[in-house]
């Protein structure tokens, strides 16, 4: 291997995740880059408050300035790294253009984006820091914990569809009704449906600021009756979420218990198998012990099923013995 | 056939949602369909806002009658091929009225009678003008995403009119108390039962407006315990959806494994056997990789089942071998 | 049997709970018991409003002396036929006192004996009218619904024991914690731990009224804080509820799985047996479906353990045959 | 046995919690410790009241030295029978110390180091009165009721965690688009990002006290689609413990019945493998009617293993025959 590749190819496992907490370049990597983002979301918050921006407007100008030329850095680095090794020229870079539009990689870029961009265009600068918490976007290459919720989002995405599209009907019929209701009472807070929508998304939502409230009987009792249906728009996404969770675990479960079926399939666990099954169980999320259970199970089934414990009580005979 | 019962048939075929992706008119009529709805909706909440009510009225006038005729040349013809094509006389259009009868004709009446019918009544126009939020019930036809809440919501009536019940009744016991402590300290806000069922409401849903609150010690102590009280009146909905929802996936599952094994039964997966069994998957909104292991086991299971492993213990031959 | 014996036993049946629509007399006396409970709570709601008890003061005294008329009688007559119809003497009046002190009874007597009371005792007139309220416990005798929330409430009884000790707990530390942080900058709202008490309940049951609020920074971190953990406070009595309703529906299905196993055992579905596990799944609240498929399986799994379809596709002979 | 010996081994069966009914003397230490630990949050809260705290200060002053001595013997007498009885000199100090560390322990040492600690340090003395509502966690001790939710807790961490991070990042996000939109109109309330904060606190956990609103047509609108995801963000937490719970709860179940087929698995029922599993099921609080169910299931179960329903093919008898 030339010089060029082993560079390119320690590269990649430097910027990549660290697989093994033994890479020590690695993991140093994937920490600063982690603090750097927190950095960059403290110094946001911090810079918006004004006494701190005025006293320590530089050093907040130098971070970003470092910031952003690591996160350039770090850019450059990974669609380098993006081709394969053995590609060369043209399909070279039509894999780190389709790197480059990856998920990932347009986290990235907009991560730096709007700091380049402001050279060119003149924008609200209080808007251009605003969109420098989208680095947080960044770390989601660190999360794994957040796959599962997106796996339960993914499953459910034709029911959480469905529960947002009844929650904006209803806010559509609440505004409307309250508006039909209160507009003469109150000519300023329902002025309007899309007005009279302040009131509605605060209501079913129960969070109920109570800066518009109706004052009208008739109104309040509408209202009363849109509050109570608020409690149910409130209970959709949870008892979605909640099904899902469990939905999830149970799919989880019936993959192990293959899994173990497969491994005691031939009556005998091996060494092999058992790491590879334990290491199934935690990456599912399954409980140690449950995991242990499952496996046991499946052996004596399967033994079961081999006749091995149906040993007659009386004459010794396996009972499906001929 | 003759011209005109192809004509019929083939209108049809039109005005039902689209079975083939293919059917490009039927297509064309249902998308015009839902478009429409939709710009109802958005008309209805624009009109709203004076200005542009004042500035566009003509456009909206305009567009309502342009709406309210296309939904009336759609009912009619959703009524003149509700009837079978070979009956006739009578029976012909008793199904029609049978048809009129539907949920999903009223939905279509209701979304025109308001038009109509002003002409006949003084109505409020405001009123009027809200009515015609009703076409968004149109749009149940192309939503089976809905289904799914309908059903959990059937299954479960019976604890939903309970927890309805409950609520009710928690409501009338809140403002009864809170009428009998507070009333003398604040006679307005607590003039009556009913008066203070609007704090009941708002309390016991969480939603919390603050524009009525106890100020007695007494009245607040009673005001704490009903909202703890509150948080149950939230958890009820929610909980038994979330059941309600595990329980339909259970069911479900439940039919998946029935017809995986009846499909497996013969030790054999055709081709038609696995589309079957795919489709039933993806109606049911079960997991693909989640179906395929079921019918996994179910086949190992039958596998095991007939004979030791699989093999036959009197001929040695494997029982699914040919 | 005595003319005397047979009017208690059929009064008892008109007493009760109708057990079949046929007995119209028993019907007409439960659906007059529930008008009149219902009547009475609207009686309440109504007599608060000012303006109707002026106007209508004599017709809710009326009312009033009607419904309890008719309640004492309904008591009176249960007591009369709660002894068993071949006891005599003082263990017929044993019978009855036992019945008294049965949770349906002592609702019923609490229903009239606010009335007789307020004739003894000098009582405030508003607390006494509002004492009419607990006539709705009658209506629990005609409720079988609410059944099953109490069934989830005793088995998860440990859990909400623990949850309503956290909660009051977390309360106590809120009120303890604002009290020490904004007890200076508002002496008033938070001048004592039990004064707070009343912005933590409001925070941590999410309510949120507003009229105290924390106007310091510290007071607003630590604000802020106890509002996330006011989430998790509204999770623990969901999340109860909902697994609770899982658990009761899985163990409903363990109940008819083994029913449908024990009617299948013998190979044979008699009539009486399916109307007997119908009317259990009925009572149990399975879905129809679900109730069929169950049978299936266990008939299905039946014929396999016995070697019916446990035949071998090759010679012929039963699986498991010797 | 020593009577040294013997009196530090009574002693830790009196200072632990009481293992059976019939020890008087440790069920009442436990019940005097309970109570003194309520009796203390209660001073505390009393305290806090002006009035009272003038007029009962003595009595408070004495009542806090009375609590002070009990709890400081107690965690003396813990220390002392901390190290095993066969155990001396250094290896029974190390044992102490290592006692000293455990959480329980240091739950006691928080309940009475503020007061020995004020001596050494000026404090401020409401916050030294708030520290000893700390003492509340000397309850755990007795609260096997909690250990669920640790449980459930422990093992949904993951989840946990990445909820909260979710909610924090959301909560910045929220407070950053207002601050954004909002400072203009309100430069007071929104400040500040952290300022706003305090906003995007109250919305996204639903509180919504009112004290501050956006104003802006634009920052209504933001602020609507943020109280929409504040649906979200209280589902998540809401639907994790749910399906917690219901884990929690199936792998309880699936414990049960290893313990019930290890129990039938020689066709026999002992009087202490019944006790055994009774009592199981009891600690892991499954139903008892279902405990019952899942044990003849196992036993039906190994006899439908075991032979034609039980019968030994070979010998003719029952498999569970004696």
């Amino acid at each position: 291997m030339s010089p060029w590749l082993r560079l390119k190819k320690r590269t990649r496992e430097v910027v990549n995740v660290a697989s093994s907490a033994d890479d020590h370049l690695s993991r140093v990597f994937d920490v600063t880059v982690m603090v750097l983002v927190a950095g960059n979301i403290l110094a946001v918050i911090l810079e918006s408050v004004e006494a701190l921006a005025n006293r320590y407007g530089p050093f907040f100008a130098v971070f970003e300035l470092l910031s952003v030329a690591v996160f350039t850095v770090e850019l450059v680095l990974r669609v380098w790294v993006a081709a394969e090794d053995g590609h060369r020229g043209v399909s070279e870079w039509r894999e780190r253009v389709r790197y480059l539009l990856s998920p990932m990689a347009l986290a990235d870029i907009a991560a730096i984006a709007p700091f380049y961009l402001s050279g060119f265009f003149a924008m609200d600068l209080r808007f251009l820091r605003f969109l420098r918490l989208l680095r947080v976007l960044k770390l989601t290459r660190y999360s794994p914990g957040l796959a599962v919720f997106a796996e339960v989002m993914r499953s459910q995405r034709a029911a959480f569809a469905s529960a947002f599209t009844v929650l904006v009907l209803m806010m559509i019929f609440a505004a409307s009704a309250m508006f039909v209701v209160e507009h003469e009472a109150q000519p300023e807070a329902f002025s309007s449906i899309p007005a009279s929508m302040w009131w509605a998304v605060a209501t079913l939502t129960t969070v109920g600021y109570g800066d518009v409230t109706p004052i009208t009987p008739l109104g309040k009792f509408m209202a009363s009756s849109i509050m109570v249906v608020g409690i149910g728009m409130v209970a959709l996404p949870t008892s979605i979420l909640a099904s899902g969770f469990t939905e999830l675990h149970q799919r989880h479960l019936r993959t192990l218990e293959m899994e173990a079926d497969r491994a005691a399939a031939d009556g005998v666990l091996t060494d092999d198998e058992t790491t590879q099954y334990n290491e199934l169980a935690e990456q599912l999320g399954i409980d140690p012990t449950e995991a242990q259970q499952i496996v046991e199970a499946a052996t004596r089934s399967f033994q079961a099923l081999d006749g091995e414990e149906g040993i007659c009580p009386h004459c010794g005979k396996g009972a499906t013995e001929a």
